[in-house]
């Protein structure tokens, strides 16, 4: 008994064939989007504004049409033994269609509109809607706002869609139904238009099975009052659920038998959870890659500050899960080394046959906590929980005469390890307990050091996700319970998710040290997030007016 | 009718050979010291402790023995021609001689103790007793302390010899007289002990003619109550003053006539001042290097914070002479470039034919003001002016991932420009007047991004010396009046000083912008460096802690 995940990210999507007994991963293929991230034109030359990033629907039909055959092919798998198929995407990233889900963008006559495409995650030229969201949101005293952590990101929903409506109302005429993506490809699937709980309550202010009133949508524009009835509905599916059955036409272009179950549809971060085990609550999954996300389940809700969120049922059903995040981690790695580490550390790196991040991670390992007398706060992409603000930057300072790269490598691992810390505190405030950590994402396997670091300096177990294509293998387990394969995601967990033996545990001495070495932190967090000196934010200023 | 000045460096000493009618440097010979800086043992094999350094005062005589009889040689002049000699030195550098001069390290019984030789200024073992000194002069309300910005170094002549009678007092009984190696060399010369004004009072603490109280002395130590009389004397000769005559001995050494005027000794940084014309009051000489001097002559008598002194007739007979300094200047950008710009830049400088300085001065400099978004604190070496804190660490904050590395190397130079400015506004809370900056040293010379800053900063107009060998000769022009060809320093300068044609003026817009970015960098200056959060001196203990 087999079932597939499918992974669409930002640039490619990818498709894992998994034995829905033990998790085993038997074959994987990926399948670059051939329009990628459109942020400068449209296919059609149109150029596209600062700000802009969309996405083409056709590329991820061509991921079920060219990888899902291919993970069959290689894994020699007989079709009638997949009994099942689900998916996770990126969040959130909305799109217009007609009343049968024909994509605006695929019309004749509105393929050169830009709004018309998929306004992918990062599309950040919604940020005047995002601030009337808000602002309107607290002069109403609406009482989902505290949920996420006080507002709302232009990177969402309604900031998106009231961007459609407010520069091109004419467009916004022509929108039936506004979808995610996620919920558009099972759409596909399935023949059925469904939606995810996950992404409603992460990304469309559902909370509780509601949006906010009618009132409120009025508040932002008098057209936007239906908005919810017009053009994106109010039932949503249970994670894991059966969204509908694979449609003939969509079986047949993948060389799957119709009629298997399609699970609903699942955002990227927050399916990772039962990949690695952590359907418990307490269990904090931190997805790192250029960025972390910090996913926890927890049977009591707490309003935290600076959280992206928290939805009853938003990752595991039942459970309140919890949504933070840091907005630069490997970013901040890879710039440190593409950016200010000198010729010499790379041909020693060279020499000694590691590549540079290895090499940085050999050198600064042979350090004592402390040692190299510098502290970093980790805003190079600003700052997503708990302060919520991209007007910050970084910052470093102790550096002397003798301060070497390997210094610098390793403050900032511990800048972003502090950071976490501060997340975990935001919670420790509202007696949600977190308890251990589970990383997934390329950086940690890479990193032992980083493990390390951020046992120590959390003073929280840290286990390692034993996949390394956590978020596939999840989506892999929602299908199987779509499938009844297994009863529940928490069962399908139990024998499906994987993670390594290893269990990185804190060493009470460092923890001491950076206990001192956080206080710091924290100081410098408040000082320079919290208003006392708005530097940073001058400094952004002045820069836009040198760059204007 | 020509003079020669001598310059004794940290590594070597420079002999220029100078027409006294317009100070044309006729030629030039440098000499490097065989033993250099004696850091970690002495030439018989003893180890030296942590922070010692030491200088062999053969090496100085060598200078003399090598670099005159080079110059008269290259030149082709006339021995007959030369009418005086003068010399400037590193200061403090004190050392233990005999009643005659000998110094104690060319005994045969004492070669091989450390403390029989010179101290070199950068010595920094003598904390405890520069500690001791400050705290006694706190407690007795010793009027001559505030002269010092409140604080005598570590570096300094009576912190060195307290240094010597507190470690061995039996070294301290056989010491006849210390002097500083400045006022020993004109002594070789000479044969006659005298000794400047200028060290006198900037490292011996003399003001108005007379050093601190007997009572003073014998609160440091019993056995130090009469230091002044039975080991350095009371009495000081004005810059400029003769000295005496060249001895018959040392001018058949050096190939020159004896009998010839041999100036008083003065100091590197101050005897730049009358080589670029700097003679009148306001007029603050920079001399820039690894760090940055600043000299400055006044009539009035300030009291300012953090200055490393202010001298009657320390720079100038008859004005007060003023020092402050920035402790790396040049260092900060060498460390950069050094140790965090990565190989790209490298090979975009190798590929237009620049070196990496010039590369990344021609990449900031097309930058405006307030681009890069970043500030920075210059402490990459402590604070010399006007905190005083050698415990102060580097800062720089605004980083985000699309910052490059001429982005940090354009900071940098905004930073320890932002330092010289804030020595200025103290300076100016006391009404002192600074009026315009002079340069000298090898930095500005090479940097024009950086002198435009400098002067935008500071708002005042920036000059640069027309000698690229200004100390040498300033002390060719105390030569000049020691031998009477003319009748003081400021007639001296104004025949034989230099300076470029080029004035660099500030540009109002970017003046307006810099006095924003300086509020910024002002605030930060107090928050870190005056007690507001003393981060930066607590990850100094916990790293010395960590590795200790």
């Amino acid at each position: 008994m087999y079932t597939i995940g499918l992974d669409f990210g930002t640039l490619s999507g990818r498709a894992v064939l998994v034995d829905a007994r033990d998790g085993a991963e038997i074959a994987e293929s990926v399948f670059d989007y051939p329009h990628g991230v459109m942020d400068s034109e449209l296919p059609s030359g149109v150029r596209l504004p600062p700000d802009w990033a969309l996405q083409h629907p056709q590329d991820y039909l061509d991921v079920f049409a060219r990888a899902v055959p291919a993970v069959l092919g290689q894994s020699g798998v007989e079709p009638a033994a997949v009994k099942g198929l689900a998916i996770d995407f990126t969040a959130s990233s909305p799109m217009p269609t007609t009343a049968d889900g024909t994509p605006l963008c695929f019309l004749e006559e509105l393929k050169r509109e830009p709004h018309a495409y998929i306004k992918l995650w990062k599309h950040h030229a919604a940020q005047r809607q995002a601030d009337q969201i808000n602002e309107t949101a607290r002069r109403m005293g609406e009482t989902w706002l505290p949920r996420y952590g006080g507002k709302i990101s232009s990177e969402w929903f309604f900031s998106k869609l009231l961007q459609i409506l407010q520069e091109r109302p004419d467009i916004y005429q022509q929108i039936d139904r506004f979808v995610e993506a996620a919920d558009w490809v099972i759409w596909q699937l399935t023949g059925v238009e469904t939606r995810n709980t996950c992404t409603a309550g992460y990304k469309a202010m559902v909370q509780d099975g509601e949006f906010p009133d009618r009132s409120y949508f009025a508040a932002l524009d008098p057209a936007f009052e239906n908005v919810v009835d017009e053009k994106v509905g109010r039932v949503f599916h249970e994670l894991g659920a059966k969204a509908g059955e694979l449609t003939s036409e969509m079986a047949q272009m993948m060389g799957l038998p119709a009629g298997i179950a399609v699970a609903v549809a699942n955002v990227d971060a927050h399916v990772t959870a039962p990949a690695v085990k952590a359907t418990e609550p307490g269990v904090m999954v931190l997805v790192m890659g250029t960025s972390c996300c910090h996913i926890m389940s927890s049977s009591d809700l707490g309003e935290i500050e600076g959280m992206c969120g928290v939805v009853k049922g938003g990752i595991i059903p039942g459970l309140y899960g919890y949504e933070a995040g840091q907005s630069a981690v490997g970013d901040i790695f890879a710039w440190f080394v593409d950016h200010a580490v000198p010729p010499a550390y790379h041909q020693a790196a060279q020499a000694a046959g590691l590549n540079l991040h290895e090499y940085l991670e050999r050198e600064a390992a042979a350090q004592k906590v402390g040692e190299h007398g510098l502290i970093a706060l980790d805003w190079w992409n600003g700052n997503r929980s708990t302060l919520v603000d991209v007007d910050l930057t970084g910052m470093m300072l102790g550096m002397n005469l003798a301060t070497r790269a390997s210094d610098i490598y390793r403050a900032l691992i511990e800048a972003t390890a502090f950071g976490t810390r501060e997340i975990i505190e935001a919670f420790d405030a509202q007696d949600i307990a977190v308890n251990e950590l589970v990383a997934a994402g390329g950086l940690p396997e890479k990193n032992a050091l980083l493990c390390q670091i951020y046992a120590d300096v959390t003073g929280r177990r840290f286990k390692l996700s034993g996949s390394a294509q956590a978020p596939a293998l999840g989506a892999a387990m929602h299908a199987a319970v779509a499938a009844s394969i297994y009863p529940d995601i928490q069962a399908a967990s139990e024998k499906m998710g994987k993670l390594k033996d290893e269990v990185v545990t804190p060493i009470p001495e460092n923890q001491k040290l950076y206990d001192k070495l956080y206080r710091e932190y924290k100081a410098l967090y408040d000082y320079f997030g919290r208003g006392a000196n708005d530097v940073m934010k001058r400094l952004k200023a002045i820069k836009h007016e040198a760059l204007a």
